[in-house]
């Protein structure tokens, strides 16, 4: 006999007595995930960490799951192999779905260039909970940033599989939120994210 | 050149401006991690769903992480060889934390039988942040109880890697908590693990 997989292993579901309407509920808080997706140097993280700070000061209880800051830990056993990255999305957002469960609103900041694993992202989402955020820069406006050093090493030949080098990046198709860094500021960015998502009150 | 792990490619972390601090001050609770282990039947789901509409009822923000449906969804690639059961509860522990670090009360129930990834799990916490909960029943007890028919299904040899039975369980030798269930009631034992971890407030 072989040892057997998750799905196939009797698992039961525990049916939880505190369930995620009742953790939204006592937040008072509408819980969903905001998906960054973008090239590096995008501007990702600048637009997650201030909009964490508008949430934050309207009350709003959030979570910031980075891209670079969960390799230092969950996703630490990966590398950057088209397989390695879609398992660090496929974990990044099983996360996100947890936390949202928990009643957070989620920011995810992830490069995420491949249009099938955030398909698989937004599947575990309930409609309407879940907002692809694009954050467009063109690759020669990053290349200039660079804000890590990260371009010139992979032209230099020191990084492989590097995404908009020799890895390639998709383009979302239709996101709920379209923004242009090279054109409009972090902050007419945010102001576009919290005009899209507080449609709906978050709070 | 070879590809390269996280742990070799330069990744920055990002200081967030909206950290652990500031989020657990929204919520005016101190976050922290109940780790539940135990045998198959020792007790942990039903203490777990207890212990979390307890503190639900202080108003305490609280999420649980359940070894069984962990594994539908981030461990879904997972089977139960040592190897397997060791990532398991890795990714448990690492995703335990970034949920403290958003603010969470956070229950994990987990058989976790082995003493070098509880001890794992424990080195991610602050100190006083981490209480481990030793789910404490004899196995001739769980295998009587046997809720899920497991203890059973394994004795006619359809599952292998069964822990207490061809697989060990080491347990706790300073738990933070160490509850008997086979003479406790569930309503003595959760008492006993919120005298415990009130004895510095929550919320």
């Amino acid at each position: 006999m072989q040892d057997v997989s998750s799905s196939q292993r009797a698992i039961h579901w525990h049916q939880q007595s505190v369930d995620g309407e009742a953790r939204a509920r006592l937040k008072q808080q509408r819980p969903v995930c905001l998906w960054l997706t973008g090239l590096s140097g995008s501007g990702k993280s600048t637009l997650a960490n201030l909009l964490e700070a508008s949430l934050y000061d309207k009350g709003v209880h959030t979570y910031l799951l980075d891209g670079d800051n969960l390799r230092h830990g969950l996703c630490s056993d990966l590398g950057f192999s088209d397989s390695d990255r879609t398992e660090n999305i496929r974990r990044a957002a099983e996360v996100a779905k947890l936390m949202v469960d928990a009643g957070l609103v989620v920011i995810v900041s992830f490069i995420s260039p491949f249009r099938a694993d955030r398909a698989f992202a937004r599947s575990l989402f309930e409609p309407g909970s879940f907002f692809e955020v694009f954050v467009d820069a063109p690759l020669q406006a990053c290349m200039q940033r660079d804000p890590k050093g990260l371009y010139a090493k992979a032209q230099r030949g020191e990084l492989k599989n590097f995404t908009g080098l020799d890895s390639p990046y998709e383009p979302p198709e239709s996101p709920e939120v379209h923004l242009r860094t090279a054109s409009d500021s972090p902050q007419e960015c945010v102001e576009m994210v919290l005009r899209r998502i507080l449609a709906t009150p978050l709070a």
